[in-house]
């Protein structure tokens, strides 16, 4: 392994920094993380200890680190690469991470959505390998997406591409914190299934989670729902079961728009794993077209919660060649 | 003009053949039609007499024709390039349009979805010239689309990709022939928009469209309601303006997932001109991201019922070098 080329990859979440040295071959050779909070200082902080970490650790190895990519929560302007907007962690809007990762390695830095990023590792090393048309959704605290059409990640014209999140699945639903209403996100994010399964659970006492949605009663999470569901709880299937068939509704969408070979399905909700993908799979062979339902299989990522820095790592690395 | 390299474009609609003879500027030199029923030998009956008519032409003037496309309404396969299915045509997928023209012209022959053709048209020469990422909508009889992707046509993996009037914007909503329910066509297609217009009218007596509701008296048509609203009748301003609201929802969904340059609206129904932009393009607004809803221009078609001709004509000159 001396002398090997290696790309850095940075993961940029509303509460931790991921970064990773990644061979040429999309492998992990080293991994760190720090948790951080929503200020521009933090943010930068955490960036900081993860690179330096990292740097260190190739330099004794006597890896040179060729370029490095970061994933961030927020619309990248595509011209500028400035981050315009980060509903989840405004401080990146100020923090300029680019800069400050390119002082630490003095190497090209690219700075890319995480959702653009994770689907970016996807399609090279992971679920969506040899593939050429592939929409990755990642659903977590929010619902991103990011598009790869004809072997190439779509940015669109500003950058700002696969906020498949805030596809209107209702119209008359929930107001969005993006100003629409009846956004996927109002009913199939991780804090939006927490909020439905409450709501059901003052009326519903038949659930072993029952005594969760009282306040103070411990924590409801959208992992605790799959890890009762797994354990054959009805109330929290029939959750899963319910979001499930919303996040169908948007993908039978996307597959009749975009003819897709695959849907890859990531983030912290997934860990559902076929409780979730099940449902959805079958909402979108009731809605998509046949032929482009039974062509594009629908599966979750391969690489999970490592897809953001090996994306990050392996775009840096087709980028600046 | 003599000796001019000529393209030839034929669009075929469920019920008529359109060809032209379009020079390499995208200019329209002879043009011609045939009606045709759904019926094999009938459409190729019609298909050739449009051919040979324009063959003729080209040949007294010494223009020899280069190459030709034809834009069908169905699902074309992307590799075989057949016609796989014509809900509003079936007699296309028996008759071998493209052999026809190919063994009439003996040049390269393209067949390709007619909303594709048409948004190659307005992409080349139309509406939408030196955009990059552009959705081309068409309202008619069926709803369909037509994606570039950055400065070229999306087709997807099959071939398939721009069935946007089967997005589900209403999940409740009517049964629609694709096997969905409550997709955009079930609500603002011209036959659905007549369906709605007439259940209506039977409850409200104040339109001057009234007398239209009953059986045998005269015919509702898109382009009798666009009329009325044009004159002011408030029955058929609010049917316009409930089916822009429905094509907003879903142009809304598809500038949030693709962040194109413009929204091209063609086809029948938008000879409602501003009666029906402007209600579509309030509704984006309400509903998109606002930095993609302010980049992203919505129009109306610039070649009008010519962009099917031009477009076919323009993606056998680019295809066929």
């Amino acid at each position: 392994m001396d002398d090997e080329t290696i790309y850095m990859g940075v993961d940029v979440s509303a509460t931790t920094v991921k970064a990773a040295l990644v061979n040429a071959e999309g492998e992990i050779c080293e991994i760190t993380q720090e948790a951080i909070g929503d200020d521009p200082s933090v943010v930068l902080e955490g960036v900081r200890r993860c690179v330096e970490r990292l740097r260190d650790r190739a330099s004794e190895r006597r890896w040179p680190i060729r370029s490095a990519g970061v994933g961030v929560p927020g619309l990248v302007n595509a011209r500028t690469r400035r981050v315009e907007a980060a509903p989840n962690l405004p401080a990146l809007v100020k923090a300029n991470v680019s800069e400050a990762v390119a002082e630490l390695l003095r190497c090209p830095v690219l700075v890319e959505n995480d959702a653009n990023m994770a689907a970016y590792g996807e399609f090279v090393c992971g679920a969506a390998r040899g593939r050429s048309n592939v929409i990755y959704i990642a659903v977590g605290t929010g619902i991103g997406a990011g598009v790869i059409c004809e072997g190439k990640l779509y940015r669109g014209s500003l950058g700002f591409a696969g906020e498949f999140g805030h596809t209107t699945v209702d119209p008359e639903g929930l107001p969005c914190a993006c100003g629409n209403r009846g956004c996927l996100e109002t009913i199939a994010s991780g804090p939006n299934i927490v909020r439905r399964a409450r709501e059901r659970l003052f009326r519903d006492r038949s659930s072993s989670l029952s005594s969760l949605a009282l306040p103070g009663k411990g924590e409801l999470t959208p992992e605790r729902i799959a890890t009762e569901a797994l354990t054959g709880d009805d109330f929290s299937l029939m959750i899963l079961e319910q979001t499930g068939k919303w996040i169908g509704i948007a993908v039978a969408n996307v597959i009749n728009l975009l003819n897709p070979d695959m849907v890859v399905l990531g983030g912290g909700v997934m860990v559902a794993g076929e409780l979730l993908l099940n449902p959805i799979i079958a909402e979108v062979k009731r809605r998509a077209f046949a032929a482009m339902a039974a062509h594009c299989e629908i599966v979750t990522s391969l690489l999970g919660g490592q897809a953001g820095v090996i994306g990050s790592a392996m775009l840096a690395r087709d980028t600046f060649r």
